[in-house]
């Protein structure tokens, strides 16, 4: 089997990805472990910047989004029971974030890749990336019990943290970074509608809450907890009831509704200095992990493979490698940004020291000046929405 | 011995109290540990806000600041050798910073205060603060080996961190809040003509260092040294070499001349939650201690005495306690802000973690993001000019 780009890895990364280079003229073959099925009903993130929105909709994939998804003006951020406004598009001449699920953007693209013939092999076990310094690499991978062989020019590893990519890039050809953040969040999906237009974020001397949609019908919100916190800690009735406290602001209620799926998610930054080796390169959460705080894991994965689709692009139709061999470079500076974003949201909404501790007054401080200042609510507005791919020039 | 306002120290606080008391034709007097030599010739922060500059300009008390001083219309940022400026005045509606001496600015209010008669006591010990849970206070001192006492109907303790004022606050009236920084500055002040027109801040991997100025002619430079050092560690030779390595970028030159003084200056934040009780209040140093990479210090000291002011003309002027009974909630918006900004460029421009590692990384994203963001450039000129008082209303 023969292709261009050996893909490794159908989530949106993979999925948009592919669609993207086929519209280049590019063709491509996806492998993807799991089974559509799990890929499609996973639910996971679901905030799309205004980038990855222009992305999908450029890409014509955006039909779906635009009728389903949930375009965001503003967020909402509350301090001990104070509640302020983040506007999004008057800060930042009309950029804002669509709420819309990660596995309806796959369904999408799947859909889209699958209906204009693109191959993609779903179950089918990547096992090993070859000659990736050379220039006929191939990807070896099980296939309903037969070993394969994709043959291409070049692979993208967009097979996520645990995935085959970064396992594969060479001892000593990047440096890892990481924090793991001494809380998590205990996340839950419920059946009832969400109780405000636009998400909120919460610091409350009890820990963090968020509150934001899946869809018109689907609330998911979050609370914090301890790292070693187990689901069986949290009834339904102690998850709604520190939700309504911790949310609360006068003259606000917090909807209640069935609860059908809970878990908890560590909050862990990660990431490292060099995305690609000789002609291999990953995208998404292969080289990168942001704690969900800022919304930020898919809109990286997706401008990752903008500046992968620029560098092939120029190779096959200029046959310049330089925008592939600065394609770290390039996508680094986004994450940096995103990094650091993320840092802050969950630095400034989570409780890490005593309560009305120095540290709490930093948070607070910082709190109040959103509100004084119109260029710091603008810092808040334009990395929530994502700044433009101009602004890394 | 009477007045309508004691005030403790003759400090910036103290001697811009009684200068616009005066104004407000609110009588008052001060009493100064030190003599008058020494408070003059003590070398300290050099960096007016607009704010300050805007004050002692209305009390006619800026006429030599204006001649002498010198506006700064942006600051240098460095970091890893790049070096960029954010200018003030285009960022912030033509607010900008004035580099003139704390010693000068004391000399000025203090010839002032004593050409138009006003009473100052140096070398007068305040030894107890009395009766202020009482409408008639009064401030115990030895003066020329007797003991003296000034009755008034309110005592304003602005002398600094070690002086009688906290110390006579009762135990619970407040929380402390406080953050000792694991580095500290050598300071040094050099006969030779300031090497760039603006302030440099710089990180570098060997630590941080900053280029200022106190006049033409003297240049006041620091480099990031560890707590327990001492200066016997730093001739003047090697200063030089660190200061030349920290702060080089291509196409400058650090210019060299005989070091006149050295010292070591720990940084640390402190704060208290209340700067009042009864008739006593605190203003300046009394009730907060911010690290010296904002150039916060004095003007904090400023800024409460103009809460202070406020509170007291509405007092004389038409009896109300309102504004007086807010001092501390107001004065502490600003002392919030001043403490966050203080601890961002502190842990922006300042070696902690590992060169390279995680934390090193949000750092550089920060650094980074100010030069691609108007917004946030804005964020570190409007806090560094000051935000004007309207912003706290």
């Amino acid at each position: 089997m023969k292709t261009q780009v050996g893909i490794v890895g159908a989530g949106p990364a993979g999925l948009t990805l592919a669609n993207w280079l086929r519209k280049q003229g590019i063709s491509s073959v996806i492998i993807e472990h799991r089974s559509r099925e799990y890929s499609e009903s996973r639910v996971r993130a679901g905030l799309l910047e205004q980038n990855t929105v222009d992305i999908l909709n450029n890409l014509g994939l955006a039909d779906r989004l635009k009728k389903e998804g949930k375009e965001h003006h503003g967020v909402h951020l509350s301090f001990d029971g104070e509640r302020i406004r983040v506007p999004f598009g008057e800060l930042t001449n009309g950029r804002n974030i669509t709420i819309y699920g990660q596995q309806e953007v796959a369904k999408d693209l799947t859909d889209a890749w699958l209906a204009g013939g693109g191959q993609l092999f779903f179950e089918a076990t990547a096992t090993k990336i070859a000659d990736f310094d050379t220039d006929h690499p191939s990807i070896h991978f099980e296939y309903e019990g037969e070993a394969a062989v994709l043959e291409c020019d070049f692979v993208a590893a967009c097979d996520g943290f645990h995935g085959l990519g970064r396992k594969t890039m060479p001892k000593g050809s990047y440096n890892e970074f990481t924090v793991t953040y001494p809380f998590s969040w205990l996340g839950i999906l419920a059946n009832v509608a969400p109780s405000s237009d636009e998400l909120i974020y919460a610091y409350h001397e009890r820990g963090f809450a968020l509150s934001s949609s899946r869809s018109e019908k689907v609330s998911r919100l979050y609370v914090q907890c301890e790292n070693d916190d187990t689901v069986a800690n949290w009834s339904d009735e102690r998850i709604w009831d520190e939700l309504s406290i911790r949310l609360a602001t006068p003259g606000w209620e917090l909807k209640r509704g069935p609860i059908f799926e809970k878990s908890i998610t560590p909050m862990r930054s990660y990431f490292i200095d060099n995305m690609q080796c000789g002609r291999l390169f990953l995208a998404g959460d292969a080289a990168h992990i942001v704690p969900p705080t800022g919304g930020k894991g898919l809109n990286l994965a997706v401008a990752d493979v903008k500046h992968l689709v620029d560098g092939l692009t120029e190779f096959y139709k200029k046959g310049s490698t330089a925008a592939l061999d600065s394609y770290s470079e390039t996508a680094l500076k986004r994450i940096w940004r995103a990094q650091d974003f993320s840092n802050f949201m969950t630095t400034l909404f989570h409780k890490q020291d005593e309560h009305g501790s120095f540290g709490y007054q930093l948070q607070k401080a910082k709190f109040d000046y959103i509100k004084r200042s119109k260029s710091y609510a603008t810092t808040i507005a334009e990395n929530y929405v994502g700044l433009p791919f101009e602004a890394f020039e």
